[in-house]
């Protein structure tokens, strides 16, 4: 990774501060807060850290997933606001895949989006998945039967054993403090701590103070907008929040001519492990993992398997590796 | 109602056609309109009308309801939209009171929004509302039997009597073009049709031919954005697409100050029977119907009641007196 300049670190810095402080404040944040300390630290001691490292680990490790999109108010007592498609199932996918493999999983998500086991329900209708029996018992048709008891098992096992703790946000304001919650608490895990950034991020917002207090008025003729970029928080992170973590981000672009260009930037730009660059025409089916030493193209075997499953497969033992170097060194 | 003039009318039907003829064509469009054919022809009978009117009616009404909110794309493959805030939960319980009522319901929503009988289900996870037995069979918690086999039979009962059909979109160009299907389709039910407008719809819009073809790049600093006023379709409907309908829309403002001004004005400009007005802060608990004799305030009774109930009951009252007027008068 380059190393950022100090004018970069110092800019990058003001637009961080000056966005938190006109941002408004997370509600219950003293409620995130606490949930955070406390999931971390029992996974710190599992991953050989906290209480001296003696026991074998617990866990592989900790990985925050990001999940869903955020979104941007153009009003403060909001009604209208812009939005990134983003319907959450790659984070969902990819949460089972890493508690599958042993981590620990603090699931940052969007409200309403795609949740972790959940991914097999009918888009329409959940009833459409019910009947009921002679005795007016409430069933699920055979064919179905499998897959809904291993997500209720699955589901269940992840929360009684505490292996899943989910945080929701809606706006930009919402995810990027609890980023900040996430990151900072995560910090103690150093080399065994992981992010896994899916969540489709918006880059243009109104500062709150210079949104239309009401629902913008349609007789006015055409409506003008001007939006401010969102600093780069990723940058921050990496610096400050939480820099011995393993980082991965996910690239989204339409246009293919210029996709593995930007990941390469945003690879160096942002001092990322690994970014995951992908098409909105066929991202289920393919990515491509950029990291320093090279492109590994992942594709998914067939339509009845995830892609997730492959890709975190390749993360998890890149990460291990990671987790296993000596600390000041931050390069994997 | 006021007689609309004949420019407004001219400028109104000029930029619809515009509207129409630059919008991305429906996916599917003759799928929707024979199924909409068949739906209306089916009910048309139903209603008195059709084949003669010799035989009682078997369904009160026919009425569609619209649900959910509307997307602008900003790019022609869509990665960020404008979005407005709305769950579909007023539609979803309205569609259940109608249907309860005897009407048969065309329910025009937003993709993944709230559905009929589906409104109980816990916000975050659905598997939180199952777990498995010691049989490992499938369970709801005694908590939950009650509604869930309701929701279940109710649900049932609606799909296999053809009383219930749904059509889902997502962008504002999708949306107005259903509604312009539906609106012809059920012109033949004179009287007997109603709309119902819960649906929460983009004012402003960015023109399909002028829309950026790929992902906004965010290395350009800030983003400067223009965006049209929709044409107001509602006139359309009400003069051209389905004349002698019973016509209820809604009127959401954040500021209480303007807000039954807005509702009036809505009521004489579009020719509505009925504008209900509610505010954002307590849409769940009050609204007020704005007709042309006056106004009348609906609030629900408790928390375990839902206002829709009362809404609905008011709402099939004045349909039916408007069914029982001849035709040439479009007045309730």
């Amino acid at each position: 990774m380059d190393p950022p300049t100090s004018e970069a670190h110092r800019s990058s810095d003001d637009e961080a501060a000056g966005f938190f402080r006109a941002a408004p404040p997370l509600r219950g944040r003293d409620a995130v807060a606490a949930s955070l300390a406390a999931f971390v630290a029992r996974h710190h001691a599992g991953t050989g850290g906290g209480g001296g490292g003696g026991s074998p680990p617990a866990v592989a490790g900790v990985v925050c997933v990001t999940s869903g999109g955020t979104t941007v108010p153009l009003e403060q007592r909001c009604v209208r606001y812009i939005d990134n498609f983003s319907s959450g199932q790659r984070g969902a996918a990819s949460t089972e895949y890493f508690l599958k493999a042993g981590y620990a999983v603090v699931f940052v998500h969007r409200r309403g989006s795609k949740q972790p086991y959940c991914r097999f329900l009918p888009e329409d209708s959940f009833l459409d998945l019910f009947e009921l029996g002679e005795g007016s018992e409430i069933q699920v048709p055979e064919s179905h039967t499998a897959v809904v008891k291993t997500a209720i098992s699955s589901y269940r096992k992840a929360i009684d054993e505490g292996l899943l703790l989910k945080l929701p946000f809606t706006t930009i304001f919402e995810y990027l403090q609890l980023l900040q919650l996430v990151s900072t608490a995560m910090n103690c895990l150093e080399r065994h701590g992981m992010f896994y950034f899916a969540a489709a991020v918006s880059d243009f917002y109104v500062p709150w103070e210079s949104m239309a207090k009401h629902k913008i008025q349609s007789a006015g003729g055409p409506l003008n907008m001007q939006l401010n970029q969102v600093p780069k928080m990723l940058f921050i992170l990496r610096n400050h929040w939480a820099p011995s973590a393993f980082c991965v981000s996910f690239k989204l672009e339409t246009d293919p001519d210029i996709l593995i260009q930007k990941a390469e930037a945003a690879l160096r730009k942002y001092g990322m492990n690994v970014v995951v660059a992908n098409e909105l025409a066929n991202y289920k089916d393919v990515v491509v993992m950029v990291t320093s030493s090279g492109k590994t193209t992942v594709s998914r075997r067939s339509k009845e398997d995830d892609l997730e499953e492959q890709l975190i497969g390749l993360l998890v033992k890149m990460h291990s590796d990671h987790a296993k170097q000596s600390n000041p060194d931050q390069e994997t």
